[in-house]
């Protein structure tokens, strides 16, 4: 069970509702994957419009909402977005992103915890998008976030654990759930971040731009559960040397002997 | 569906036998594991006799045993062990294994094609242990082995898929199922060998070694599964840049805007 | 050429002077390394005392001297000593490193930034051991800093480039120098750090805690002059399929003909 | 030094010949790379032809000529080829090569195996090209062989050490000089190929494909020698802790104290 500022949600697989081809697909990929927490792009909000296709649908799923800041720049903006949010999709919960960089779209961490810091103050839930930095991932802990959301590559990249050593140690000292976030191209990504003792993984692209999204939804649903069964089963050590499944033993004559 | 010599399988999961504490451990892994087709050493074979935690327990289950040849040290000895395994186990199916050597328990290329070559000739369905190795993977293919099960890493050793770039190569170039064999450490890196396009994977010690083998058993049906329904959807492409999740705009204002 | 604040350097190849066995072996891996930069802790400047082992055996070598405040916690520890370093060992050179946390050593993105906007305004030339943060550097740039240090790997862990796709990212980026700093593990890391745009690498343990730290010295020498040619005589395309580096033909026949 | 069949080399670095734009450029990129020893494709070979721009070439400069048999796809054209390269070439040094299949050129164990034995019998110099797979590279070894070459990646690809374990195991257990070839991308990848044990590396394609060979064929003896030198030292252990490099103490007011 994945428990956040109080919430229990029995899924550790946080969906992304962008790169859908169609407000359906987005949804029967959200039932496959089993997600209870699903985000949505703020600036695509459309709330009572006829073009809405991503509050009205997912609404209807009775998933928790999770708006996100995406397209931020500045402490600023983000705060005054959520602000407005909050009157919108009627939750306080918030994904906080603020990358001003457009190429590799990376958290910038000065405005992050500016922001984090405002919204903690505010009431807001606030879980955010951030570096694989140890001491930055503790400072938005200490400024109130519900949880962190390091990334493990670039977003949309598919690249996978590229920060694994970092990620490793800001799950060791971690005192919220640490959700694995950008770059997860794949459900093998997304078991080895459990494995590695994340609480959660969020996935958008990896779905969303794979040839049958709701197949995949369904993939990353089994590798999640493989991954939290695999936490609780204790990985064996990794070794150089070879260990034989089955004990040698000096001559495979007798062997030999006892078949005949 | 894995497909062996005809014979077909809901699981691609392969199980060793060895190991385990107990017979009942044994017993409720491979349930736990889905797995429709189990390995046992003939060297620990004592069908018959009372000490037997091997046979009778896995014959109880009903899945499709593989002997296999884990001890021998030269091709005859291994053709010797299976025309006695034959007898015994009441299986023309068979695992071949030679690895002369003791500490890394490596698959002795020359002796393995040479004991292929005779017991196809003999009738056997050889699946053999092998280097991962390319061209001699083909050679295997070629002497009518009904598989080929080249190793990621060394027996026993947790370190997953340490030869990558030539099981990816062998997988492209092979007519019959891969299944990847020995070094698999985690769930993870059992996913990944499925979404690199492996057949199947068998893993011992990372599930009789964990802590809970019963509930790791179930983590690796789990990450098998998930690395099928993978392979079925395609993975997305890895790239350099971001792509973001949701369409970049000008102005957030503008969103900022919408939202008030 | 590497050119730091106007000083331009042969070596890429920056030293630090902790853990020697003595004054003497560090003088000559000083020597045999080809630095023209070391860095020394503050707290272990002692300059007149006649237990001094640092500052007047590293003064002697000629060498730019770049004094660092490893130790410093905070913003204010770290401006404060900086000012007294100013003073005792003459130069306005600056090692800036706060890492408050024992266990991993690694650096705090917000009070390194604090103490960089100030130290700038006050006259320092600033080279901040820092995050392997993208957008960090940057703004550790805009501040004014005269190079930015990103570590591949915890302090002393030799880990190597353990942080690589935001290094490369980091690179790309920057209009500073990119010194790598941190976990530079083999003499291969440093070559790496090269090859991959980096303007520099800085190692103490690697070399201090080598079986033979004067050898070892000449050797990050050799892999970092490596790096710098490969640089500029430019990498090859890494390609899955295999190139021939001789044409082949249709018919070897017609090569055995050629030869008789 | 590098010692193979009694001979002595100071350089352990070896070189193809293929892939240069002249032979001006590759008597230029033999000099700048400081080998000793240059392989040549005997189906390239036409000695005492006016379009000669490898053999004479070569000769001129005084290294140990080294003629492959790339292009033969069994055991017997490749003995066929060795016997005429005796005599059209003047040594009895011969690297073996055996890659029937042309998509990666990996080499063929079976016929490998099987030439080298009828080779070393018949007096040769035998330095096989082989898999990474420590039981052929022994078996090798028994037949005779001077050294063993075995794959890195695959020829021409720049894809560096990806059989990385396997080359482990087989430097720990050789008692002939192991020479990794192909594969071998950057210098990077040639000073690690050393730190891990190996006696020399063969480069061609990354020094001749890049954009200035000579240059590139410099960084490499470089990187060679850092290598060397690397394994005269020792390199340090690996640990994932930090350790700094100069003690930390309860109190940086301490150190200010002792500045001020």
């Amino acid at each position: 069970m994945l428990t956040i500022a109080g919430t229990t949600f029995q899924s550790h697989l946080l969906l992304g509702s962008g790169k859908f081809h169609s407000a359906l697909q987005m949804q029967q990929a959200v039932i496959a994957s089993g997600t209870e927490l699903v985000t949505l792009a703020l600036k695509r909000l459309q709330p009572g419009q006829p073009q809405d296709d991503i509050y009205s649908p997912l609404k209807a799923l009775g998933v928790q909402l999770l708006p996100n800041t995406s397209g931020a720049r500045t402490a600023e903006e983000a705060v005054q977005a959520a602000l407005l949010a909050r009157e919108a999709v009627g939750t306080n919960w918030l994904k906080l992103e603020i990358h001003p960089e457009p190429k590799y779209l990376l958290p910038d961490p000065r405005e992050t915890l500016k922001a984090a810091e405002q919204l903690c103050a505010l009431g807001f839930v606030v879980l955010p998008y951030c570096s694989a930095d140890p001491l930055h991932c503790k400072q938005l802990e200490q400024a109130g976030c519900a949880a962190v959301m390091p990334l493990a590559a670039p977003i949309g990249s598919n690249q996978g654990l590229q920060n694994r050593a970092m990620l490793e140690i800001i799950i060791e000292q971690a005192n919220v759930p640490v959700i694995i976030d950008a770059g997860i191209g794949a459900p093998s990504d997304a078991t080895l971040a459990l494995e590695l003792g994340a609480s959660a993984v969020l996935v958008n692209t990896a779905i969303a731009s794979s040839r049958d999204p709701v197949r995949m939804a369904q993939a990353f649903r089994l590798a999640v559960e493989a991954g939290v069964c695999s936490q609780q089963a204790g990985l064996g050590r990794k070794q150089l040397l070879a260990d034989p499944s089955s004990p040698l033993q000096a001559s495979f004559a007798q062997v030999l002997a006892g078949l005949s």
